[in-house]
């Protein structure tokens, strides 16, 4: 019997459609999982998807020996102890220079791990993103591997031929060593939460101040969607807001958007962003707006109850409807700008401290298909770092930054008005903030500074000489110890 | 020769300060230090301030074994493997029942890895955040013990006479297990970076868009300091606003404040309430938005850059200077309920998760006195606190949604002018996001949830009946498997 090309061991359906995506571009695929009935759907499925070249195997140690070697094995298990598990059972019967390529949204030190854990056996490991769920797993998702350079060499012609396809190129590229690609999925992910939060933003600043109906919303966002603001998101939105309620029993002309409770849910990456932002001292306010705002969303039982208790304005500005769709575009796009610079700068400082060598522009690029932040703006953000590599900021890049000055008072419209009529836009108004801190020179940060420095004698530079200095702020404050230790001591 | 009644070893400042605060209540304390000549320079101090009743040692078991049995021992050295390396060399000295107290600003994880490694031994730890600074621990600081209740006991003579001492007491208390002290001076310090900002937000509103001098600010925070907002913080503005530069060579009419560099210096435990807010899922946008604004502030280069190419607002709106300053006053005083009110979430919520049982009411009680937030207003949380102790949220405590109730339209005014005026004040917007959020019965989170239905496949719950749903949004979108499978694996 002819030995596999690769081998994919986890069926739940992402598992069984990366497996038949695979097979469907010729590569022939040995199957596995733990309980051996999914084998039999998913060789079902690949008989009944027109005979694709994949075997299933019920026994680890006949799956891991009918596959080629340099083995290629992806994992598709759940993130943490399965995964450890998993790879305890396969690597037991893998050799000298194999890969194994963990797929699931995991916790990079968690790949980190695994790598030193496997580098005795000499066996390779990868931890690769996947974005883009189920049909992207089926179709083509956007792969973000992580791993030793001849692994990504010899996974290179499957990931590129099963990855979403884009006008330049496959939704994949080497993104550095163990660990970057499970990091830059995470960021993806943090993104993710930061777009959807700016758009129900939009959507409550147009439906409470602007009146819009949900018909009205469908058709904006649906405008929305051949300009600027192009992607993924804004396009089932647009969907989203046409959608009736057909549930059996309800009023067919209700829209269903209604009808759905304002409790969010929430994975782990999102919240991981959150702390590792905070870890290497990375401002990330969009996205950690998104995350507050899905924690005060669970809140609804406290939240029914303080509406009764807490006042906020009674009356709505009154508002030229067409100029505040206009103006929420602009505020829409513009925070989006904010919380990619935020993610994208996360990613750096990251791979500045882990020694991944992350190209941003091939980031922006590989999410342009398969993961459902796609967007047409991505090409401007490859575009960015294609001239400066060592952008600072996507802020400062001269065609953002016009964007940027061309629409910030649309922006501090909307802000204004959220606030003035009592709606809620955190994400709009922490990129409005972020943007506001960073272009200015000179923040009251200097009060901050003279506060440390007068109760806990930390220091402080000053503008207009070098070095360190330290004042006695009051005459009753006395120094306790030689100023020069304490200083030491609390630097 | 007589025991001593309490052992203190690490003798930088802070640990100098509290040994002398210990013997200045009639403690007899022994003293050690890794490196000796700072036993000698305490030693010193005691004979200098009265001859105070302090032993110094430059041996490790010298020192321990002059301690009276049940052992008292406070570390003051660095947090992490100082402290590590300390209770080794100690340890080994100790006896069943004796008690080792780090006095650090550890990250908690380690205090309870460090009980329950000295458990075997028989030997209580207590993890006990001190506030205060170096001041403070010789005067009175803040003390925030958690451990076992019979080490708290053993040692509750000595912390009751050498804390902060306020009208209803003294500042200590006994706030739970192992863990809960450090997590309790951990916000704490995260409250105060929100305190810090809030003030640096007034303070760039007052001058940029009121156009106050330093005088005038120098007097309108003293004025604050009689009124809802007096704290030590307040009070310390207020003199940083009156200080003139002294330094020789400079003009001597100059403010100090104008000279210092604005660039923020930070420690770890702001970060870890972040991270920790992230983990457990409460929303703390104020004390988020007042560590971003410091990361912001470490990029001076970049922001002198990028003010250079990004624009804001190029003229201020006028305004009545009189009702600015109300104004802004309302709106500190607003958002510093915020930030409180997720500061204590974030202790309930840990105390829920660690089985601690702390009372929230007693923690602003202990923080009236000795540390950098007391103020004034922390009796009124004590008195939320009291009124209900399962209180969900200080916001609808009766007394400060009154508050809130008739401050949010000068709250609404300050962060309307400001970003008007290109003026960020992420943690005044931040807090009012807050607010805003927590008083909506309805969120736009149902627009998430139907994306997240959408892609996913998350499913989501309807606000008129029972139960978990799930819709093909559009026809194209064919359900691969079985719906019900799906949503197990994605829920």
């Amino acid at each position: 019997m002819a030995l596999s090309d690769v081998g994919l061991y986890g069926l739940a359906v992402m598992g069984q459609n990366f497996a038949l995506n695979m097979a469907s571009h010729g590569f022939s695929v040995s199957v596995c999982n733990r309980s051996p009935d999914k084998v039999d759907t998913t060789v079902q499925r690949a008989k009944d998807e027109g005979n694709l070249p994949l075997v299933g195997h019920k026994d680890v140690k006949d799956f891991v020996l009918s596959i080629a070697r340099p083995r290629k094995i992806i994992l598709l298990v759940m993130a943490g102890k399965p995964v450890d598990d998993t790879i305890a059972a396969i690597a037991q019967h893998c050799e000298e220079g194999d890969i194994i390529v963990d797929g699931g949204n995991e916790w990079y030190p968690n790949s980190l791990r695994r790598a030193k854990e496997l580098e005795p056996k000499g066996i390779h490991f990868v931890g690769m993103g996947i974005s883009g769920g189920e049909e992207g797993a089926r179709k083509g998702p956007s792969l973000m591997p992580g791993g030793p350079r001849a692994a990504f060499d010899a996974l290179e012609p499957i990931l590129v031929k099963c990855a979403a396809q884009v006008d330049d190129g496959a939704c994949t590229t080497y993104l550095g060593e163990i660990g970057s690609g499970n990091y830059v999925k995470m960021v993806h992910n943090g993104i993710e939460y930061g777009d959807m939060q700016l758009i129900a933003e939009a959507y409550d600043v147009l439906k409470i101040a602007g009146g819009l109906t949900n018909a009205e919303l469908g058709q904006v966002f649906t405008e929305w969607n051949s300009g600027e603001l192009e992607s993924y998101l804004i396009e089932i939105t647009a969907a989203i807001f046409k959608k009736k309620d057909d549930l059996a029993g309800a009023n067919k002309d209700d829209y269903l958007v209604d009808k759905i409770l304002d409790k969010t849910g929430m994975k782990g990456t999102g919240r991981w962003v959150v702390q590792e932002a905070a870890e290497r001292s990375v401002a990330a306010p969009t996205i950690t707006a998104s995350l507050d705002a899905r924690y005060l969303s669970g809140l609804k039982e406290q939240r029914v109850h303080a509406s009764k208790i807490l006042n906020g304005p009674t009356e709505i500005p009154s508002v030229d409807k067409q100029q505040l769709i206009d103006d929420v575009r602009q505020a829409l796009y513009a925070s989006k700008i904010c919380s990619y610079a935020q993610g994208l700068n996360l990613i750096r400082e990251a791979g500045v401290q882990n020694g991944w060598k992350i190209d941003l522009g091939e980031c922006a690029r590989i999410w342009k298909g398969g993961c459902i932040i796609r967007a047409a703006f991505l090409d401007r953000i490859k575009a960015a770092y294609i001239k400066d590599p060592s952008l600072d900021s996507l802020l400062i890049d001269a065609d953002f930054a016009n964007e940027l000055n061309a629409r910030h008072f649309s922006w501090r419209r909307v802000v204004s008005l959220a606030v003035a009529s009592g709606i809620p836009t955190p994400s709009f108004s922490g990129s409005l903030s972020y943007f506001d801190m960073y272009r200015r020179a000179n923040l009251p940060a200097n009060l901050t500074q003279a506060q440390r420095d007068f109760f806990g004698g930390h220091s402080y530079n000053r503008t207009d000489r070098e070095g360190v200095f330290h004042c006695e702020w009051t005459d009753a404050h006395h120094s306790i110890g030689n100023v020069a230790e304490r200083n030491r001591g609390n630097l």
